[in-house]
């Protein structure tokens, strides 16, 4: 038996696409452009990671999550899910009318029944979301540059508008591939990066104490200089075939857009874990956070204090080369600090990737993806030298 | 709060010496010399070691759990406790009289009141217990050389009289240590050698998802060519003071005779564990067992079929030295077998510290223990040569 949905129910607002012209019909012309980040929330709640939204937060729902961290039937909600509105005034939109959501190319992906037209006060949101109304954070840039005006109500998605993405499953498509394994513990790890020996360390730790392992790969946020959604893919599943144990480790597509909301996101991204059917969850020392502007512990501190959801939090600190023990460790499993330690991170992996610095990499890549990688940037590099277009020649990093 | 004891009453049948000289005028002047293994189980029983037990195993008691694994008042149970009566005749044992327990010093250590004489099938105990009764098993050899002639009933046991071993901690002891480390999941690893890197893995293991790791070092059985109790403890210290996180791992002397019992004894000892105050057991793939007299993964299941015991077992696979990933890992965390992967064993690390070859050892002990364990056979192997009693020289195996 699967974990349940958060709040008992998987929200499915995804609309057949045999009925879908009716909505369209019934919207009464107005419409609305989504972004990037609209848009992946929009899927998230009509597919069911968002369970039980059903739609954009009112302005209720808006007000009780940010000073109250709770929805208004009770459950524990951190993030607000809010949909800014750009394009239109307030006077054009009005609660119960319906409004078509469209993507960029100006096609027809969902609709809102519009329940509540509110304005959001920027610095209250910053100060509750995310502990600072500092422009050095990114969170509070993104908020600055959207309009204050939101509107909240329940949306439908044609089923024909879903994204077509490597990996990307939708709550009721895990759930039953998690059940064709026949496991009981399901760990969700989720990350934005290509493995390095910390990674692996966790991963190993997952499949020691769980059944199977849900490698969720992150791919809403776009930063300059980090690896391709395909690229990190490519390396899992070089993994997952080659060194992992065979049928207990698997690759998700995880969309969340970039949000930097630190403890309040990791609870966000539990929420999605939770009704994508997993049990346990990974969560590392500043996980979901930036810079210094979170707390070492809020992302784990967090279960501590909300605790309506049903899937168990495994709080890990950041694992690390230990040269007095030589082997990789954590806080928690060996003693040694400071200059006996050596992090492990994803830029290093970048830098000597880059840099051509290949020996360096054996003491942050895992055995199975050195030479993978290696012979990845080198077909790349081989191209920016020549202008040559290689056959396999790819795009590796964001640029 | 501290998980309960076996049964929910932790026994204690430890009399303070004020009292003790009543008991022996009682007894008759009957009374027996028990083996060194009989001590072991006297002071399990009178410690509270196999609470809910308050004696050795009358005959009722032991038919039941030899033929329905469950103690008269329907608990689990697997091991017969038994004394074996090598001194006396049948018609000199009567119930309700006392027996004076001696040490082989003829020091009085207990006295046992005998409500039960029987006489134990060995065919049917070895065929029950062992699942074999094959002479090469050494749990049948041991129960061929012993008496058929038991008694049962209540002990008690001399303040006095209870040993004094480095690390022997009776429950009572070890729960109290347990409640002062403030942790709330107290891992149990039970061990009869000294720590190579497959027992570091699972060291790590605990200590990522437990808060406290008790290495609970096996020392009632003396093996021939195996590692001195103090030298483990040494070596343990070691590894505790200078490299393991500070606080969060100790030593437990953990008296057990050598059964050989293989599933049945993982239960004994897991039984044991709990009513030391630990939460969780670490149990191995073979796990107690001999030779290939278990089914590879026996010790585990029974805690499938056998479950009103409240620590949780977590059941783990032989870590191994895996040269495709190039690191430890076991069946659980990488999908290698056969020839690229290498066991990690005991015997190899005793044969490489006396045949010297000590570039064999670093990748089979933990960095901190290597030149700690290669200096300690050097002063050993110095007397040897010389005859000179060099500081610090001491015996290392059980000779």
């Amino acid at each position: 038996m699967l974990i349940p949905p958060y709040g008992g129910v998987l929200i499915n607002r995804i609309v057949p696409d045999e009925q879908w012209r009716e909505p369209i019909a019934g919207a009464g012309g107005k419409a609305m452009v989504l972004s990037h980040d609209d848009l992946i929330h929009l899927f998230n709640i009509a597919g069911g990671c968002y369970s039980p939204l059903t739609g954009f937060m009112t302005e209720q729902e808006y007000q009780q999550v940010i000073h109250q961290n709770k929805l208004p039937l009770g459950l524990d909600w951190t993030i607000p899910i809010l949909l800014h509105v750009e394009t239109l005034r307030a006077d054009e939109l009005s609660p119960g009318t319906t409004l078509v959501l469209l993507a960029a190319d100006l096609k027809a992906i969902g609709t809102i029944t519009i329940e509540s037209v509110f304005s959001v006060d920027k610095e209250a949101y910053c100060t509750r979301v995310f502990g600072t109304t500092s422009s050095e954070h990114p969170g509070v840039q993104d908020v600055s540059r959207k309009s204050g005006l939101c509107v909240g109500g329940p949306v439908s998605v044609a089923a024909s508008g879903l994204p077509d993405l490597r990996y990307y499953r939708r709550p009721v498509e895990n759930r039953a591939w998690l059940e064709s394994t026949r496991g009981k513990s399901f760990t969700a790890f989720s990350t934005r990066n290509v493995c390095h020996l910390g990674h692996e360390y966790l991963h190993t730790l997952a499949l020691e104490v769980t059944d199977v392992l849900g490698i969720n790969v992150i791919t809403g946020a776009q930063v300059k200089g980090s690896f391709l959604p395909d690229v990190i893919f490519d390396t899992y599943e070089h993994l997952i075939n080659h060194y992992y144990p065979a049928g207990r480790v698997f690759l998700n597509n995880l969309r969340i857009p970039p949000i930097y909301g630190g403890p309040k996101e990791a609870f966000l991204q539990a929420t999605i874990l939770q009704n994508l059917g997993f049990t346990h969850f990974i969560v590392g020392r500043d996980h979901a956070g930036i810079g210094s502007f979170y707390a070492r512990y809020a992302s784990q501190q967090i279960f501590e204090q909300l605790t309506a959801l049903a899937i168990q939090i495994m709080p890990i600190s950041e694992p690390r080369f230990c040269s007095v023990c030589q082997r990789i460790s954590t806080e928690r499993s060996c003693r040694h600090r400071d200059q006996e330690i050596r992090e492990l991170n994803g830029k290093d992996v970048r830098r000597f990737l880059l840099e051509k610095r290949y020996n360096e990499l054996e003491k942050l890549l895992p055995a199975g993806l050195r030479s993978f990688l290696i012979e990845m940037f080198e077909e790349r590099v081989d191209i920016k030298e020549s202008t040559l277009q290689l056959k396999g020649a790819r795009p590796i990093l964001y640029e």
